[in-house]
């Protein structure tokens, strides 16, 4: 089978490999919807999670099942699924202390794209059926759904982590796709104002949509010092994440109230160390709560994202600014993520076999 | 000073009273909007909380401030504010446990119209005004924002009792305005289906404009029977009981998932007793959690759910069926509220000095 | 292979069954330590869960594996093993929502002596092996060890339910094996005050050694009275109902104060509902919350209890009033729990094989 | 009335003061007993709050009430009172939001020694003595009782922070006095394995003596490292941190599991920053949760946790090393504490009037 593959730090290419064996738990799903996301950038011409070499790329999917191990009961081939970027191993000692994310070790649930072959391939392999796939609902877009698999369970978890509540002042920092969706979720979580942090237009734009009250432009100046003037000095209730780099750690603690909570969905390459400023922090007894965490994933998790699809609570196609039709048009919407033109927010392509 | 009040169990009337007394750390203030509730309709007519004579009723205000205590430090004399129906007393034993609704014992932060004089007064006490007043928004209409009072804070306690999250499937039970708000705060939380349980079309419309994905109508069959079949057999994540008499425990567990929650903002009347089904709550191992609460009230309570308004994403204007100009039309709208017609969700008496 | 069963309602006996078929993921262990349980006399002499004929008796129990399925991958056929009285499905839907205990519908996770046969068989059979066993820690004894497959986790859930804090004063409520388990939780998770309720002089003397600082007999007069004048009429903190019969929810909500829990962890036969007194649950509003569970299990559980016999922080051996030696035994041990003599608290049987 | 001051930085002397003025929710207290802290050290010769003179010391007290004001309702001179080191404003939007101790600002409950005089002089005043007084239960030392102002709440929080869990493996970083707080609080909440970091032979011994399972020398080599290879390189499931520089932080994060929690009680001097080391952070994404918090405190907590001496659950008399007897020994302790010789925990100043 034909895949798109990472060949080795900073190339990449289109290979061929055997089609992946199917185990008796674990389906096998041909692509008919995938979406290529940052972190296939990181890992490829950053070098971020280190040599991989024809490893097929690819972690964002919707798919059709083509065999099923005969240990699967919940689905069979010529189902249309949801497939998430992290597949955890359900019965590992991680999951049942609460974090299938970090199943057989820390960030042990991402597999595609990391441990294993991605979704861009003809075929991809997804361990654990009944336990990590979930049925596309009908009438919901294969576009659409393809953010389900980490866009929005990523962006989402960002209001997770910082609890957020009604009537909350959130501060999302980075308005690319997944600050979007976290922007969305804050506000869907019952946060009154959200203050975004971005400047591209069609993001900002777009951050408003989402529900966001007011943007924060790194361009007028210190942005902890901005957020702490529109709410009095007292600072926000919550911060999400969702960009910048090692330094935004340290930026969200300082507008951060005390009993805050700072929830990091950004993945930091970079610097070996993020900082607390020890005095903003309290001096270490400020109850300002910090906590980053992969997105959760798995069939139960796919289902309730996928539910507000379908009851039109949450529509991902402003995302959608890029589309594709074709397997072999996920080169050149790879490339688009890396060059990231300004009107840029996310690429899908379409699949018809 | 003029004040509409219960006379007696069943007797409503005009009364004059000397102006409340001001104390140190307390504010007096005078009506621009008030409400009636259907819990004056209670405790008048039904004798709810027993006998009381020449007591000023309503509990649903917003008002102007008149005369604060020379402890108080963030008040004066013409702020406009928010009056919370229930006003804790804050150094309590009960306000430290994280239930400041109970200080001074169970529901005893319940004061308006209960322990003491309520707001359809010419002037009424507020105890604590720097705990308990919030300062009226720019820009917020009083008449929505006196839903700031009870229905919204009763209604989205339902939620947050019963921890509704992303894409959870909630069944609200009763759709007056508290149940309204119910489904508002249920949407406004991250619920995907929401199925609301109702018959009077006007309820059922604006249930819908709120967020209701479906309807549940007794008179299509047993409640409880229909909700599971909606979720095929499984039952429902969550469910906010607003409505409805003792049964309404019985029928919510027999809808309910296992690890479900049950968030009640119903005032019991009637019987001595709920019922709890033994079969289905699990033959007491279900955790199905049963829980039900008085709202939390307060200054910083106030100000997250006015930002809320503040922000557009709650509209409190559908509830506002009738409106009242006049505080000589309190006995009007408290009667409307007695007689509950069909199309009554809430009725606002505004008042202009 | 031969094993202790269930008959029919009512009847009890030796049969002879084919030993059972170990799946990919499964073990196949045989008994080195087990102890009958309270619910196994339910189960025949009451007819709890219905009927069932031939079914092996039996949920607790310390093992040694005998076989394993080609997909497991920590275990082999001569490891010590414990086994928890709840078998999760990890993969199911309610795993993955966090009540494992419920995998497969309501309560599902409980599969030995009620779904399958049990532990009382010369082997028997786990599912997930992987996530259900855990090794049995060098220096800890078996028969101590057996006490983890049920009287433990399910007395030490009465304190996660009721979430027990530093200084809560906490009422327990039957005495038996689980209820002392409820008592030492309560102790091992802060409590300061521990009421304990029972009149067995065994089990008062056993309580006080796990922590009791009262006992409370129901022959001095109502229960909850007794507990609510020992509060001065406040109430206690916490419940944990660990045993009497449908009343007892009624019993605890009335002794519990406003913002409480109730942690129930007793199997309620008998009559259809539980009842909640209107008044005292504070018409609907008190904030008391009422929940009960079967007990959370699984590998990481079974280890995390285990630590705490290894640390010497627990110590079961006191509530093994009984010990016999030997498969034959486990009729004796089984009419024993039947017959429940006064000085009974639970017996053990230890098999050398 | 005479005291014991901060003259300056780097500066102590006795002083006469005017016996502070009583506000109407007020209290004015004698100490009966006295304890100084590290931080009085830190205020005084490190400067760690900044400038100031003429401030009485002291936070650590148990007293007798020698005068109320007209609004207190629940004490009366004679009374012999907990005072905590922190006393909360309890109708602040802070306390509302669930953190008194920042009432006013981040830090704000820290007022004695810090914005006011402290509880080194004849008599000492109490802001809101109804919400932050007392009573000494009967039977309980004054001495020990002195160590409930600050040692056990705050070496508490660090197990609350952390939300250690039944049979967790917890790391206590520093054994001082909060650290052995610490230990004990961890081993009080469910703890099993706990391994405390420390050096002194006077404290380890006590630490184990309070429940630590092992020691941890930083002598013996990097003490993460030592950590990791006790949990067989998977880290302990929560760490509280009592001690150490900056630097600790790190070190925390090293030694911990995907998922845990560290619960820091630590008040850092020093460096600008602390540091998370962005690997074993998950690169922000491993779910590890960094939170440090001022003790909270009030009238209920202190109830709550006298009552855990009364029931014998905690034993702090352990920790006072040194006693001392008259008012003017305040001088000596605090000298001592300046020098901690070895065999120092902690001195207690006892005074008869």
């Amino acid at each position: 089978m034909k895949g798109y593959a990472m060949l080795g730090i900073g190339k990449t290419g289109w290979i061929e490999k055997e089609r992946p064996a199917c185990g008796p738990l674990d389906a096998i799903c041909r692509p008919i919807a995938v979406a290529p996301c940052t972190s296939d950038v990181h890992t490829v011409w950053e070098g971020a999670i280190g040599e991989r070499s024809d490893m097929i790329l690819g972690h964002e999917a919707v798919g059709e099942v083509v065999e099923v191990g005969n240990m699967v009961k919940d689905f069979k081939p010529g189902d249309k699924v949801l497939i998430p970027a992290i597949t955890p191993d359900w019965s590992s000692l991680e999951a049942q202390d609460g974090y299938p994310m970090h199943s057989g070790g820390m960030l042990g649930g991402w597999k595609f794209s990391n441990f294993k072959d991605g979704v861009f391939g003809e075929f991809f392999h997804v361990n654990d059926a009944d336990g990590n796939l979930a049925l596309l609902p009908d009438g919901v877009d294969p576009a659409d759904a393809c953010m389900l698999s980490d866009m929005v369970p990523t962006g989402f978890h960002g209001s997770e982590l910082a609890q957020v509540e009604f009537g909350d002042t959130v501060c999302v920092v980075g308005i690319g796709p997944v600050g979007l969706m976290g922007v969305a979720g804050a506000a869907l979580r019952g946060a009154s104002y959200i203050y975004a942090v971005g400047s591209r237009p069609d993001c900002v734009r777009i951050a408003k949509e989402y529900g966001a009250t007011d943007i924060i432009n790194y361009k007028d100046g210190d942005i902890a010092q901005q957020v702490l003037e529109k709410t009095n000095g007292r600072g926000v209730d919550k911060v999400i994440t969702a960009g910048g780099g090692t330094e935004v750690i340290e930026t969200a603690v300082k507008m951060l109230k005390p009993g805050g909570r700072i929830g990091n969905i950004n993945y930091f390459g970079g610097e070996d160390y993020l900082r607390i400023p020890r005095a903003e922090w309290g001096v270490g007894m400020g109850h300002k709560v910090i906590v980053g965490g992969l997105m959760p994933a798995g069939r139960l998790r796919m289902q309730k994202l996928a539910s507000l699809l379908v009851t039109k609570r949450l529509d991902t196609s402003k995302l959608l600014t890029h589309r594709f039709e074709g397997f072999d048009k996920i080169e050149e919407a790879l490339m688009l993520m890396k060059e990231k033109p300004s009107n840029l927010i996310k690429p899908v392509v379409l699949i018809n076999w």
